[in-house]
């Protein structure tokens, strides 16, 4: 069983502790996506290092490659890629997204991500289709029919085994009308409903026809209910009241677009549902949004940014190194100006990158497009935002939150 | 001061310890290449980890970036890349002559391995010419003319600051005419002297005109001159007294082509050269020729071999799990016949991704093209290297090598 108690507040922050079949998350925390069973150019043993509590899975990506009965047959994502500390899945419903209405709009990046841009070049068609018991979709990997509703989701979530899982969701788009975005909320609601009897089932019907093994009760998962709604205020707030009517976990969903549409969701959502349950925003991680949703009441994020940014060269600095909203707190490596910089990236900073190697050097591997420049920069990265919500963390129990804050996002 | 003390013998093969500047060496040994001040996909502590006690470092690649007065100005290459054992460069003969005679004939990867293909596509027009003072070449990178010499060879070995130098030299082709393998040879002997001549220049006068910074006597490091000759008797004999003659320590060069020519020129060599000086083997190091060298009284080993392999999916495997001369110690990961496999690489192999990890984990993610399988892979294999040296050296030690040696490649 997960519990999630909160042990301290300061407006709407609070500290928390999720305690979860292997082990403890301190919250706030930000969980590092690991797309396809690794947190891109990390090991394991570097996530422990850094202090990272939980790493996400990719519902979509894991079931296409290697499977999540070939996972299943390992014991489980924790075994097959060596990490025993927590874990959490998403539930696909974003990437299925990305491949229908969203390959036509622009929105999501399966495609672009991993992909066989071959098999959309130029065609903007539709590689999902949405019905009322799933999505039916072609595999961005070899074109294959696939099919991924709530029943399905849940199955493969509990197959690869994760501590923190999410209920199947429909995704509106930002060129949705109204009408179009209700009904994607009151689908998504339907699958809400579904994915709850599949985990019921999961857990209290022992040969459940084609659900998967039964389960310890003691490692069950939590499941997160995922509020949409897009940017209606009236939609949202009905998707935050019916998620906590029915989930003990609350995550928000559907995020595009611009940073003030986001906090404003943030507030209808917090403001509807109980304080006592989890709130996660998903897809979200870069610092300024870290500092508003924990501001707002959020306890955990989940984001590709961290990553991404360090193998494009981006990589975190702080206030006093020049780190500012401005720039995102970053500086690019790749810039001639760093390729006689004697510094670390962030001086300060005790990672192991800075600790050992300067931005020449860094400035250097980017260029020489050397595999280990991945390596340190993404360490860095990964571990300046844990370091962040871990001093976040500590200023809400000190009731320093606005201070910290203050420093990194002055008013 | 580098010194070198033989302390078993056992037939031709020796067990000996090489004190650098930057520390110990045991021998027989093997050397990780790292070509652009890393080895690739592996973090120094990695290698340190690993037990690895040395690296290479090209001369050639690292004066054209990040460029040998920029790591001078970091204090060297040890503090550049943030190694603090001993460092070998190589001269960067072999590869301007792959620039030059090699590109024609098909000799040499320069090219190949890091390049900017688009500078040769199709031309097969040589990039290098070979005069009495140097090669006049032209970069590979962005087409820059550039040259080296043995002065300047010398010169930018002393600004990265290694440990183990080597003498500029002049490669055959094996398409050379007797009579050019000749003349090819006497250059070398000519840059070999000039190549003495400015090491003791370096040492001993404070101002030497275009000559590096005076380095402390107990920091000298060693330089190896290079027997050459192709795999013509006469030859390689002549280079090898002449190269006893002149130097410390004796590095055996310009070997292709077939198993049974390098190791004729191995016994060719050995027997023409003083018994306590070190013998470095260079770029070689596939398992086989690893105790065919040793065997003949090769102490050191420089290769890329291990490193690509990994990169390719082509992992070492000991005899008890299938390893032989046949597949030349190694899987390939990318079978499917892996994918459901939960053996590690090598069972019994106590390295940490076979202490963690399962082939079928590796060959996914070779599939899914994550960096993390380059790092995994990568040290698998270097460990794997250096751990055989390390048994090699107990097996002479113990007088059981022909035993070892036999266990991996019957009679």
């Amino acid at each position: 069983m997960v519990q999630f108690k909160i042990l301290q507040k300061s407006g709407r922050s609070r500290v928390g502790k999720l305690t979860t079949p292997h082990g403890v998350i301190d919250t706030p925390n930000f969980i590092p996506v690991g797309t396809q069973a690794t947190v891109k150019a990390l090991s394991v043993r570097d996530l422990e290092e850094i202090g990272v509590q939980v790493v996400l899975g990719n519902t979509y990506h894991l079931m296409l490659r290697p499977g999540a009965d070939l996972i299943e047959k390992f014991g489980g994502l924790h075994k097959f890629m060596s990490w025993d500390k927590p874990i959490m899945t998403d539930s696909g419903g974003f990437q299925v997204f990305s491949l229908g209405v969203g390959l036509e709009s622009g929105e999501g990046k399966v495609l672009k991500e991993v992909g066989n841009e071959d098999l959309v070049k130029g065609q903007k068609v539709r590689l999902a289709k949405v019905e009322e018991k799933g999505v039916t979709f072609q595999s961005h990997l070899d074109g294959s029919k696939r099919f991924l509703g709530p029943r399905e989701s849940i199955k493969i979530q509990h197959q690869l085994g994760a501590d923190l899982i999410v209920a199947f969701d429909d995704h509106e788009s930002s060129k949705h009308t109204k009408e179009e975005m209700k009904r994607s909320l009151e689908l998504t609601e339907r699958w809400a409903l579904r994915s709850l009897d599949a985990y019921r089932r999961c857990h209290s019907e022992p040969k459940a026809k084609n659900l998967p093994r039964m389960r310890d009760s003691n490692n069950r998962p939590l499941m997160y209910g995922v509020v949409h709604g897009g940017t209606n205020k009236e939609l949202r707030i009905r998707s935050a009241r019916f998620t906590d009517e029915n989930f003990e976990a609350i995550a928000i969903g559907g995020i595009y677009g611009k940073r003030r549409d986001l906090y404003q969701i943030v507030d209808w959502v917090v403001e509807n549902i109980s304080e006592e349950k989890i709130r996660h925003l998903l897809g979200i991680g870069e610092v300024e949004d870290l500092f508003n949703g924990v501001e707002k009441g959020v306890d955990l994020f989940d984001c590709v940014a961290p990553m991404r940014r360090a193998r494009n060269g981006s990589l975190y600095i702080s206030p006093k190194n020049s780190g500012s909203v401005k720039n995102s707190f970053t500086l690019n490596i790749r810039l001639s100006k760093y390729a006689l910089d004697k510094k670390p990236i962030d001086h300060g900073c005790l990672c192991y990158t800075c600790g050992n190697f300067s931005r020449a050097y860094l400035n250097h591997l980017y260029r020489a497009n050397e595999i280990l420049f991945h390596n340190l920069a993404t360490y860095h990265n990964v571990y300046f935002i844990t370091n962040l919500l871990k001093k976040i963390r500590e200023a809400i129990g000190n009731k320093q939150f606005d201070k910290l804050r203050g420093a990194f996002c002055p008013p």
